[in-house]
């Protein structure tokens, strides 16, 4: 039995709701539903930015995502300044995805009406210096009034020197890796959330290093430029719905599948702080908890340590190998032990599930 | 007295609410915000869409709105259909007043948990068939779950060929006209909220025109080209907010005043019969009613009539002459009567202002 109007009488049409098709289903039908391939679209939807060809050799990237209070986010947690941040870097994330180069953003912004001004000006301010290493511009946006809570809708273009790098082009004895370390942005999710008495176990300086990673995630753009100009790597997308769920799109998109040592996943000292003052399980965290945004690729087995030095000398952030893609017929990422055994492990954060079927 | 955690103490610092500020007033302080000239980019925030340029020669248009439930639209009157299909032709009318050719949307959705996925399908067959007639793609997007109702955030990109036509170049002694007939979709709104009795008295044709120019709005996009091939025509940009409202914004942009004769601002007679049935003011909804998605320009006197009887051969649309632009010091349009005796008339509809404001 579910609510009103949405329930089908006896006898009635089965309807599908969100919960059940979830957003992999609902991004397969609005795919399908988007028509057959249009000139100049090189990538349209599916990957982490569309590419787009608007003049003869000119490569265009864009990508739009929705953050929304109650949903993405808190005020009791997140000031106007991070919302802004992470509005912004959310999407800066999908362009260093495909190796872009970020250049112009589009905000769309809702406020309450009864919204202080200052906060506005604080939620772009809060854009600008997520935006301003990279030397992004705010060409346009929209702003209105919201019924209820915080609305912020940002496009941002990017530009392709090179090959942009697909989700789908992961095959078979490619190595898996990921920068950075993983369960950050989770840990401090829950920092800030914890029972005071449980938060007071916590390190100051772990909790500050997790919930800014929370609050103001910095997209890994240097890094995806590096990686994406390297022959070696193939595939490449951002980690915003955790390893598990990510991956699975890596595999669905290449048809093929993975298998991870859930041993050597990065977890940084202060995320194992953190969760053993929280008592939780930090391995559930790092393989199933989103919004690190840090970049997952598929590479050449046999380059794989050299494009991993490369990458630490060239921008000093580290590159962790963390298991093989495999043959087709194994849809969804196999995660393992050191003894190759594999572990029962539930997919990432999924908008539209149920929270009771999500793993960890 | 206002709301709690708002309202300043006693002898504490003013706080300034949107309501106060306004739209407008938002916007100067984002495009302040938004920083210096940045390269390769033409335009920025503060007309119909972004003129950025990716590549020597090339133009692209960028533009994003949203769209939200209970402030832009009820599902009571707009079916998800209708939504979709309002949500890309207002994004489209943007880039129609640069003088633009739209080619690709990227679309962030968010509904409530229990949204009908037909519902879904039924938004992007809307959005499809809007963007149909002038090959949209739909390339990028972004779907989540909202808290309270429907929200839509399309971003649309195109290509110009020519000169943009922007806010900025309307100059004294230009012509000021519009396309088609205004007031069209406030009387469709006025008739789908109208007191069933009320409404019974507007003809079934009448109310379907009206509220067929409410729910599905089409872009002047073919117009908005021609015109903008047009060396006499200078300035443009879309209605969206209303002929008052629009118009002055062209007034501050350029940095002079407008005259408009209210008498020859173009209705259509079946606007006037919903009005008559409805015992409302016509040319407060000519004049103050938004979402018409009509074009405003401002064109060289000597060349108006020839450039109107081109575009309506070119494409069956009307252009009329309704004022003209004055020198600057007038900072608001003001419309007068046959005899030159000045209207009082208020503002069209503007997010964040009281609704006792509104004028009309």
């Amino acid at each position: 039995m579910g609510q009103g109007g949405l329930v089908p009488g006896e006898g009635g049409p089965a309807r599908v709701r969100l919960g059940d098709v979830g957003e992999l289903g609902l991004i397969r039908r609005i795919r399908e539903s988007a028509g057959a391939r249009v000139a100049r679209v090189r990538t349209g939807i599916g990957d982490d930015a569309a590419v787009l060809e608007p003049a003869p050799g000119a490569l265009l990237l864009a990508t739009t995502d929705l953050v929304i209070e109650h949903v993405h986010f808190r005020r009791a947690t997140s000031s106007p300044a991070d919302i802004g941040w992470k509005a912004l870097a959310v999407n800066l994330s999908d362009i260093a995805a495909m190796g872009g180069v970020p250049r112009w953003a589009l905000v769309g912004l809702a406020v309450p009406e009864g919204t202080d001004v200052d906060d506005v000006d604080r939620f772009y301010a809060g854009m600008r210096e997520a935006g301003a290493p990279h030397g992004i511009a705010v060409v346009g946006g929209d702003t209105c009034a919201a019924p209820d809570g915080w609305v912020a809708a940002v496009t941002v273009l990017g530009e392709h020197v090179g090959s942009p790098r697909l989700r789908s082009a992961a095959r078979p004895g490619h190595v898996v890796a990921v920068t950075g370390s993983l369960g950050r942005s989770t840990a401090g999710l829950r920092v800030l959330e914890a029972e005071p008495a449980l938060g007071a176990a916590v390190p100051a300086a772990v909790a500050r290093d997790l919930t800014a990673a929370h609050r103001r995630p910095i997209a890994r753009v240097a890094e995806g430029q590096w990686l994406a100009a390297q022959p070696a790597v193939h595939a490449m997308m951002d980690l915003s719905d955790g390893l598990a769920t990510d991956l699975g799109h890596v595999c669905r998109e290449s048809g093929v599948g993975a298998r991870v040592r859930a041993d050597r996943v990065p977890v940084s000292e202060a995320t194992r702080q953190a969760a053993r003052a929280l008592g939780e399980d930090v391995l559930g965290w790092a393989i199933s908890g989103g919004e690190d945004y840090e970049l997952l690729v598929a590479l050449d087995a046999g380059e794989a340590a050299r494009v991993a030095a490369g990458l630490l000398a060239a921008t000093g952030t580290p590159l962790t190998l963390v298991g093989e893609i495999t043959g087709p017929g194994e849809p969804m990422p196999i995660f393992v032990d050191e003894r190759g055994t594999a572990l029962a492990m539930g997919p990432g954060y999924e908008h539209f599930r149920p929270a009771g079927r999500r793993g960890g």
